[in-house]
């Protein structure tokens, strides 16, 4: 481990937490899906920790269809992530700003131009986590009755990017003038018209959207299927993902950094960073208390759709909730996390009730309850055995979750080296550790003058 | 005239002015094209002036692709309405956020869906103006060769409305029960899946925001063809459009208020909200020579560009500047605006140089020039004798132009009783007159009680 590799760290807001009932629990607010004072809160917090970034998912409709379970969660309704993380970026200064947004059901011009946007007015602290859509009813909001392939999806996924960073490219970073005298406001040789003809999308660009002083937003990516691998390997400056064993995190970090490398990137410059959900207590014994406290709150009815969803399956409820998990059809959903489950499943004979109160915490991501010194100690072994270059905190319930995260983990992590005292820079990609994004004319001079 | 009835003021924010070469004037900070903290200032401006809304227009890219003139001119490069709107919401408190998106290029659930998100990040403040894209070079950045013709843009843009306002009417406005106790987050009942299968969009819905403290955002619109009347009339509750002369104005009112009632609503439900530019000087004279000042930095090339965008016609440059308008061609661009400017040069007998300086200051709009007094004198006339319920102030330069404005004009009007002291309340809807949209669902209730 070198001086300057230290922890990444983001805080991943899932509303009023990632619990599945974490919008229950005594320090959640109930209303938090339409109070934006809670996600500056949130925000404000984040950053005076110097956490990296905060993250936001994001889902194109109500996934959920059975309302005898819908009914009974938060988490299907609130703020669209573009708009509420534009409303954080004027009232915060160096923490990140990454939203999720899918290529499945968008236009590359629309993406390009609300993440550039985003980045302008936050000084250049924007991340765009690209995902591709899995979910029918995310499909049947947008003219179609199924959806796409999964195959097809990330082949319209990979010439998305192309156009989205072709866009982000319109520009160079000197083409503003702005002579009031001779009347010039830009220079037209620094103006670069895209063009593009594909498969799946005409572009002919400019972008209306000027660069930031972080060049473009950072490119984050969270599919972990061999075609999200590829993609990620090739062109993500961020991953989120989602394993729960050392191993499993290990083989992750050493496959992507491998791939970064196969094509010809430095593989300093994907940072990966999985998912944890940490429930804190002073003693070891009071973690599992506080834990217990929430798993007790999952309605069955709740426990049994949510391990539909993660699966990728239909209605779960014919089974019993005490017996094993049936064999499973493959599905169109996303398939590495179902993996995961699945392989949780059979290797630990878990029972239906048992898988779910086992994702409940944390979809599938690595769940981790003890005290501050011991989820320090887990983080540190993972981070120094090259399972992760940082993590996304996923907080049981918000803000309390955060908070116990920020006041008992973070400074011990400081404490030890690995995690900074101050911000390195104003933009993400300087926090980050990632190079800016040379302009590819300015890219080509360079190369002439050698 | 009843004691009620008040002027309604919005503030066009268009970037530096919207003055073709208003980014020259000294007074204009050349780069606000990129600075977030020019737009925080004129929304606070706007905002302790007590005007109703600030408003952005929208371009789906850059319209101008003639090299010669775009380089001179700073306003095609900028800010993403909807994420500068975001950005603004949580630092204004009581004034209206109106953006502009297109029906052409988008998706209905995503409009829906960040319109609702500014909505309640803002407490109730937002509206969209529902405009269809003209441009082609919008067309190309998504996919298309050509544009769309403009019936069809109609015949999409009035589906588009009613799926943006069936999913609006997702949530009842007390669906959300959030009982921590018993696990029940909202009432089943209460959630209304819209199920939309129409000629140009198929949306199965809910959607995955609440409704807002003002129900859902506030409808306005700019067309003023033949279809964007009928649009306007069965469905605006605000209109944005371009009047010169006060009989213009006072047909057009007189339209739309008819067009209203006969689509069995009430006409005061419909805010009519002409363009005008103001140019205000100590003395009229004083006025001219600002005016002529400003005029004075246009640029032959951006002159001709400008009424080549506005007739929505090709190169004029072939012909002499200072001799008449040649015949054009019809054109698939905004029918009415180009009429307009039609009219004006045939009547006034104007050069090609002589009717781009004539729509230079307000692209069509209305443009007055004199002192304080004369400026509150002829909005008054063009309010009292029904030509208009507003105006949305489109400064030259900006911020000067706005201070002026509001230091000049507005103290008048209010002395005379035509503006308001105070906000009536914290929505859009409380500041404009506009109703609460009741949910459907409580109307089919009531109309069962009676």
């Amino acid at each position: 481990m070198t001086k300057t590799r230290q922890i990444k760290l983001g805080a991943f807001l899932m509303t009023d937490g990632h619990h599945i009932a974490g919008w229950r629990h005594p320090r959640a607010p109930a209303n938090a899906n339409v109070r934006v004072d809670h996600f500056l809160r949130l925000a404000r917090l984040a950053e005076a920790a110097k956490l990296d970034a905060i993250f936001l998912s994001d889902s194109l409709g109500v996934r959920d269809t059975n309302l005898e379970s819908v009914h009974r969660t938060s988490r299907n309704v609130g703020f669209e992530p573009l708009t509420l993380l534009s409303a954080l970026s004027v009232v915060t200064h160096n923490i990140g700003l990454i939203g999720t947004a899918s290529t499945s059901f968008n236009e590359p011009f629309h993406i390009a131009r609300k993440f550039a946007s985003l980045d302008l007015l936050s000084g250049g602290r924007a991340g765009w986590n690209l995902v591709t859509s899995s979910g029918e009813e995310e499909a049947r909001n947008f003219n179609l009755d199924r959806h796409i392939p999964h195959a097809d999806r990330y082949d319209r996924a990979r010439e998305f990017l192309d156009v989205v960073k072709g866009l982000w490219n319109t520009w160079e970073d000197d083409a503003f003038i702005r002579d009031k005298v001779s009347g010039t406001f830009f220079d037209p040789e620094k103006l670069h018209v895209l063009n593009h003809r594909g498969r799946h999308f005409k572009v002919k660009g400019p972008l209306n959207v000027a660069r930031s002083p972080q060049g473009h937003p950072v490119v984050v990516q969270a599919g972990a299927s061999e075609d999200g691998r590829d993609l990620a390997g090739a062109s993500a400056e961020a991953i989120f993902c989602a394993h729960r064993t050392l191993n499993e995190a290990r083989a992750f970090y050493a496959d992507i950094k491998t791939r970064a490398a196969n094509a010809g990137r430095n593989p300093d410059h994907v940072k990966i960073m999985p998912g944890v959900s940490p429930v804190i207590g002073r003693t070891e014994a009071e973690a599992r208390e506080k834990f217990e406290e929430l798993q007790s709150l999952i309605h069955p009815a709740v426990g049994l759709q949510l391990l539909s969803t993660v699966m990728g399956v239909g209605d779960l409820s014919g089974y019993d909730i005490d017996g094993p998990l049936p064999d499973l059809p493959e599905t169109n959903g996303p398939k590495s996390r179902q993996q995961l489950v699945l392989d949780a499943a059979r290797r630990d004979k878990l029972t239906i009730r048992q898988l779910y109160l086992s994702i409940a915490g944390a979809r599938g991501h690595w769940q981790v309850v003890g005290t501050a010194e011991q989820i320090a100690d887990a983080l540190e072994e993972r981070f120094v055995k090259e399972g992760a270059d940082g993590f996304n905190i996923m907080a049981p319930h918000l803000p309390g979750g955060l908070e116990d995260f920020i006041e008992g983990v973070v400074p011990i992590l400081r404490k030890r080296g690995l995690f900074r005292t101050e911000y390195a820079g104003t933009t993400l990609r300087e926090n980050l550790g990632l190079p800016f994004p040379e302009h590819h004319a300015t890219h080509r001079q360079a190369e002439a003058a050698e």
